[in-house]
């Protein structure tokens, strides 16, 4: 990739309207072009780089690019999963690296406002060191913002209970085309005054709005929580078990599941003994005061009946971080496996559980590809995954095709094209093997509404048209 | 009001794209021409009233009414407390008495979709019935519909721990102008794919689209619902109590109280002993397991501390059901003081609980009337009334004044001016005092993307624009 160099002029102006230092040259900042899908070849060469330092600023550099016809590309951590991030077609690359600002926060209401460059991982602390939760939990918390997972409306292990990240959302302020700050509800828990737009910004992906801070409801926090893993002989009667737990009416707080080659991948780094024919793995966690933790964790083990070779329940928070760190790193060793993968986040009614993950199978053996999937069970969301080695172009391309293959699959089985990673660049044109004509038209039509010129983010979120992509060998989802 | 005719073209035109008896002639019910708001003098003519038999058929009368150029205004149950489904203006009210299918119902995966007209109350049933919690209750389930139910998302006091009813909605099928059926969404938990439409869908009161099926997700209902009820001198010592139940971080599920006025309108039907100098009520329920609820129920009373001057625990079932129809009651209660009210739903941040109940009796006193407050205290949701004489015209427009006061003091506490019933017809023009002019202009913009041509029930959900209405002095809300 040939650097991009940065036009003086538009370097001049959009320091005028932040600070010198908030503009940055793509040529010596090539982390800007990509985002976690860089592996999968997707990088992008913007015409500039700005990291506003408020919400006024961001708002003044959307004019300034509406004004002088420029694309807009919003940028978070840089960890999305479906290129969302990326300035595949160039433009000025937004970034909230600067909106760190926690603007407010009263964990006595269960509220906090946090500018969009905050690391989600922060809320999460901040929430947990006075007593609250806020439950999403996607992959790469540390690096991702706060902005982007609104922005993505990004999910996790524990959306099961306590849903994907838009859930917790009673308020957005957004820079909106041509160039001006909105906020769309705040810190109220109930508010119907005019149309819900601060949802309709969630999940946007930056192509209807730049998101600048949000309002968040925390919960308060579980005094326990306790996960179990139960081993299964294979598929088959883990997905049976998944059906059992949730139609026991058992409100368990996660309910996540690893195919046996995913197992296999990780069989190694399991923080404890695992049986030798073990084709399955349920990582199930209940929360809740201490004993009432306990008594659903029986009343799970109980769902579960005789079907499991064994149900493990580690012990002590050691334990327990030991598990949940094990599951964190399943992604990666998936991926080291050939040193890249293909992985997609299709979603399906649980009750097709087991159809979507012996696809997935069947669909690599048809490709030539060895694949395996995991992901979050109760939700039927499965992150279906093609093992490639990266320099094999031939490797890549089938395993593109199997992913497409993948997400007809999906639609087929009642379900979507994406669970939680949103769909970026990469899934781009996707959106009408799920969506009928009317629905696609009402989407246009809202994008057109908010961003008549088209240059929030152009060809993101289901834009039908446009060229299609390589796949990511490398992206690391949870 | 002199009985619209309904002319014999339209009708006939009507009739032929769904049956002969689902035309209504409007001057033989007027009954279509009203919601809950009849008593503050908001009545309309519609110029036809249709009930269509499918979805399909909703979509036919959409596009014929689009093509000519006919006004549509959907209606549910007619218990709307904002006007948004009464036919101010005429045109062609289309009901969803006849969409009374449960499409589907998964107990075993929490999930049902039920078409716009099954009663909200239906579908509470129907979930428990199969160990299941639909959670949104709002007042009048057995005569709302959940097609209305889903375009005012309606609360509730069991919205403090489940939300408000788009919590529950995971897909929503649509008529869409100029006339076809749009689904966005459907039984997933989650779903990234496409923009949130189905929830911008939720709480647009008929002005985006028409309803016409929803896909909810239910959950596990709780094997224990306990309520407390507890007794202040004062409304300063109760929403203090407000405030430490919140900030002790009890997750419970309701949290309402009633204000000394209103208290005083339903002291004498009060299930129980109520201490003689009481001026001020929480009702707190809590619930899960029976040691849970238990559990939660005792550290409520420790977080109340000494201030409450009583706090009682009805026991058994009947004490319990006792008390909920005691609270039903209150809104009518209020109501008949006077003859009717002029009753308004803004909501506060929590710690400004006091200053809105406060603040609302000083509103009362300015315009010398009686007025009093209650509703649900943990989501700062408040039902402001001023009591009128509905005979009384001048004290009719001193109660729209008074409410009208109430708008801004909510605004200017940092809240917004409904929290749960919408803005309908009766709050038009409103909305511009709590969103700033970008969002407004966003808003517009969504309008008139997904509504070309203004048909869909013009000049609700705050439309900046028309004429005022009179206050309605006996709506019933809970």
């Amino acid at each position: 990739m040939s650097a991009a160099t940065l036009s003086p002029g538009l370097a001049a102006d959009l320091a005028a309207l932040t600070a010198a230092d908030a503009v940055l040259d793509p040529g010596h900042h090539p982390e800007y072009g990509h985002d976690a899908t860089a592996y999968r070849g997707l990088r992008g060469e913007p015409d500039a780089i700005v990291l506003p330092g408020s919400a006024a600023e961001v708002a003044a550099v959307l004019a300034y690019c509406y004004e002088h016809g420029l694309a807009v590309v919003p940028r978070g951590g840089g960890t999305g999963l479906a290129g969302g991030a990326v300035p595949v077609e160039g433009g000025v690359v937004v970034a909230s690296d600067r909106l760190r600002a926690v603007r407010s926060f009263a964990p006595e209401r269960w509220t906090i406002e946090v500018e969009a460059g905050v690391p989600t991982a922060d809320v999460q602390r901040l929430a947990r060191e006075n007593g609250l939760l806020f439950a999403p939990d996607p992959g790469a918390a540390e690096q991702s913002h706060i902005g982007g997972n609104v922005a993505t409306n990004a999910g996790g292990p524990h959306a099961f209970k306590y849903g994907v990240t838009g859930r917790a959302v009673t308020g957005v302020e957004a820079a909106m085309a041509p160039g001006e700050l909105a906020r769309f509800g705040g810190a109220l828990a109930k508010d119907v005054a005019g149309y819900d737009i601060a949802h309709l910004l969630v999940g946007s992906e930056g192509t209807l709005g730049i998101v600048t801070s949000v309002s968040l409801r925390l919960l308060p926090a579980p005094a326990a929580s306790l996960p179990l893993v139960a081993f299964f002989a294979e598929a088959a009667a883990g997905c049976e078990a998944v059906a059992a737990v949730v139609g026991s009416g058992l409100q368990v707080a996660a309910l996540e599941y690893l195919d046996g080659a995913t197992l296999a991948a990780v069989a190694g780094a399991y923080p404890g003994a695992l049986p030798d024919d073990a084709g399955f793995l349920l990582a199930i966690e209940v929360d809740g005061d201490e004993e009432e933790a306990r008594r659903l964790a029986a009343e799970v083990v109980a769902a579960l009946g005789d079907e499991p070779l064994a149900v493990h329940a580690p012990q002590g928070r050691s334990e327990r971080e030991a598990l949940w760190r094990w599951r964190d790193g399943v992604s990666g060793a998936v991926a080291g496996q050939l040193g890249g993968k293909v992985s997609e986040d299709v979603a399906v009614p649980i009750d097709r559980l087991l159809e979507i993950v012996e696809g997935t199978l069947a669909i690599g053996e048809r490709h030539g590809l060895r694949a395996c999937s995991w992901g979050h069970a109760g939700d039927g969301n499965v992150h279906s995954s093609f093992l490639v080695d990266p320099r094999d172009e031939a490797q890549l391309e089938r395993a593109e095709e199997a992913a497409d293959e993948l997400f007809g699959l999906a639609v087929a089985l009642g379900g979507t094209i994406s669970g939680e990673h949103g769909t970026g660049w990469l899934k781009r044109g996707q959106l009408g093997r799920q969506w009928d004509p009317a629905a696609l038209a009402a989407q246009r039509a809202v994008k057109r509404a908010l961003d008549p010129k088209g240059l929030l983010n152009p060809g993101k979120k289901g834009d039908p048209t446009g060229p299609s992509a390589t796949p990511n060998p490398n992206e690391q989802e949870r």
